[in-house]
């Protein structure tokens, strides 16, 4: 079975807002083994609407549409999908329709606005579909072979219709012996191009499972695809991801969905130790990462953020000669901050950044994209404490989320008993306490 | 001049990536002036993509493309491409796209992967555009008068290309007599609804300027569209803006993109004040904000993420009893936050959030979106404390977004001298120590 995606709005074709609804009915679909084609975007005009509609229904199996459904003037999918369904004939008035939509305003304490009537409307060979959250009515056809399903634009409304009716239309279109299932495998401190290369006899256009990488901010992703049985794809997917995982070792932390603060903090969850952090150029990025994770209170105790030199003595007694010795920008003080916080918090592990965020650069002419991230740990009685030097490349931005994505790599490494030899994407090896002597920024794999 | 946009991608089609990329694009070609008529989403597929490209360039003037140009080999829209504009014929190396790909590797002290050589390849027919930030050259090409760009996928190396190649083209092709001028107002702390009501009079259909509200994450934002001569719509422009930013009066921070944190930045530069943070559930986004804007030590401390009751009392000293007689969460705390993070930071401003993020209820029943903002200021002498309790509605992420949001516009109203008196949406004022006793939750103007 294969779908079309069309999303129906002006303020959509002129970029005024993003549409998320195609991407999110597309992972439904596939998730129920229902393969996307295409999603096209058109403004509130009726021929535009009515070409897309024609010429998309007419190359699959499933057409989706969102938006247009309103009750004002600029809400012209109706007549649009008309055009195609029942061309030349005027839309007739759904009468059950008409009493949801009063139902509504009922429900509401108010009484219907007369133009609210138009939503009422369909095209003669259409059925309504009632929305239990807003007026507009959904709409549902067949042409030559091809649902068509009609939804309001906005989220709340449209996910619930959707799960209500579309689904239950593709549950008899489907069956067990011929299903799609997806995986991903994420990784981070390698490159894409090492990345694909490790794969890359994974990756040929025919096979099946089909394997494809993508990368998005730092994140490399093996997306995986298997078709087959439900029994043979389940099969190819876990052979897969498995290939992949030793592909990318140490440097996948991942599958599906999970990003790295997740992963992270279930190997801190497992093993009952818990972390700060001392920022400076990410200014709490880090923590925030973190803390994204609902119940990460069970590990993360807290942070400091010392954006100056004088918030870098006073809270973590970093001492001032460091400063005028090397830098706030430097080894030296990143390794300070790290074993500071790790004394001030009492955890088990601290992670501190201090960098060059950019645009400009800094202290006599640094690099915009020079950090330092440290990690100090506990064994025992003693502190273990390890700096890498990085040389991100991009702009502020970019710089300081891949600075907080290393730290946390960093303090995995540390978990999984990887150690931290192994250089990572953009590491600028030779001045690192810990380790190998690799001139240059290595990358990864 | 009418534009089309064509994204690229098997991860867009099948919905495991939102395309932000089509309307960045569209609301940049907007704003010189050029509509976009169409966006279209198609699979790494060799024939789809061509097909795409020979339908949306046989309809526009204009034709952009992103994705689809790595070096893997799903990557096949310069296969694509070539196939629309020199049908049959080979793709040919481009040596200075070469030559870049090279440096590209060298200047970061690496190696290029046999596999990059592929990025160089173009229809013969076609240019090579630079792309300073990544391996991926971007394409240029013309075909029956529609000007076609196609640039990689990855927004921080299309988006400068973009500016660079793009715009270029525009402005030959476009003239005084009739143009398209974009603006934007943005407002914090008010509902959608009564936002719009403010305005409704400059909302109808037919105007000049056409202007609409649209709602992201919590930001309100008029959009002003004029059309005439170039004169007559800046005016028009110009005048709106005004009349927006009087209705939102005193939620609207910012005209055109200017985020929030970038508006409180300005203010405290000009003003020569300082501030700190001492987050608990935000763990660390307020700062991240903060310095997300270049040269934020300007007016930036740092700040403590004091996510555990004995962090709040270590850091910032906050008497454990207060956590035994009100809990972490309360005005007593935020209070005891705010004034310590003052004190121990020596800034003018000291702003704090502890909240309850969810998705569960915390502190003997407290529910999630439970959220305490605490400003402490110094005036002269004494330090003047301001606490508000608000109640936001959503998941975990959306409470801590606003919660830094409702905290940056709280330190704008203290700097634009609007004091705290009035409400803002989802505040429960009863319990605030700053003023109204109006019950139950606000919502702003």
């Amino acid at each position: 079975m294969q779908a079309s995606i069309l999303a129906i709005g002006d303020e959509l074709t002129l970029g005024q807002c993003v549409d998320t609804n195609s991407a999110w009915l597309a992972e439904q679909l596939l998730a129920r083994s229902v393969e996307t084609r295409e999603h096209r975007t058109v403004g509130d005009d009726r021929a535009a609407i009515a070409a897309a509609i024609r010429e998309l229904a007419g190359a699959s199996d499933l057409l989706l549409i969102t938006g247009g459904l309103g009750p004002t003037e600029d809400d012209v999918t109706r007549e649009g999908l008309a055009d195609v369904l029942t061309p030349g004939r005027e839309l007739v008035t759904d009468e059950a329709a008409v009493a949801e939509i009063r139902r509504w305003f009922d429900g509401r304490g108010s009484r219907m606005p007369e133009r609210n009537l138009v939503q009422a409307l369909r095209p003669e060979t259409a059925r309504c579909l009632p929305n239990p959250r807003g007026t507009a009515p959904g709409l549902a056809a067949e042409r030559d072979g091809c649902l068509i399903f009609a939804l309001p634009g906005p989220p709340r409304e449209m996910q619930p219709m959707f799960r209500e009716h579309v689904i239950a239309a593709l549950k008899t279109a489907q069956s067990d012996d011929h299903v799609i299932l997806t995986a991903k495998v994420n990784a981070y401190g390698v490159g894409e191009s090492s990345a694909a290369e490790k794969i890359i006899t994974m990756t040929a256009r025919d096979r099946n499972p089909l394997v494809g990488t993508t990368a998005s901010e730092g994140i490399i992703s093996a997306r995986i695809r298997a078709t087959g049985t439900a029994a043979e794809a389940q099969r190819l997917i876990d052979e897969t991801i498995e290939r992949v995982e030793r592909a990318w070792k140490p440097f996948a932390f991942s599958r599906s969905d999970t990003a790295l603060p997740e992963a992270v903090g279930r190997l801190l969850r497992d093993a009952g130790r818990t972390v700060v952090t001392a920022e400076s150029c990410t200014g709490g990025w880090l923590g925030k990462l973190i803390v994204d994770i609902p119940g990460s209170s069970d590990y993360y105790l807290g942070g400091w953020v010392t954006y100056t030199n004088a918030m870098k003595t006073a809270c973590l007694g970093v001492e001032p000669r460091l400063f005028g010795e090397f830098g706030a920008v430097s080894e030296q003080v990143a390794a300070a901050m790290a074993e500071s916080a790790l004394a001030a918090g009492g955890s088990d592990h601290a992670l501190s950044i201090t960098g060059i965020a950019g645009p400009e650069p800094s202290e006599g002419g640094k690099p915009a994209g020079l950090v330092y991230i440290g990690l100090a740990s506990r064994r025992g009685d003693s502190v273990e404490t390890c700096v890498r030097r990085f040389r991100f490349p991009g702009e502020r931005g970019t710089v300081r989320d891949r600075s907080c994505k290393s730290a946390l790599q960093m303090l995995r490494f540390e978990l999984i008993g990887e150690g931290q030899r192994r250089p990572m994407l953009w590491e600028a090896r030779d001045v690192t306490r810990s380790g190998g002597k690799a001139a240059g920024v290595a990358d990864g794999l």
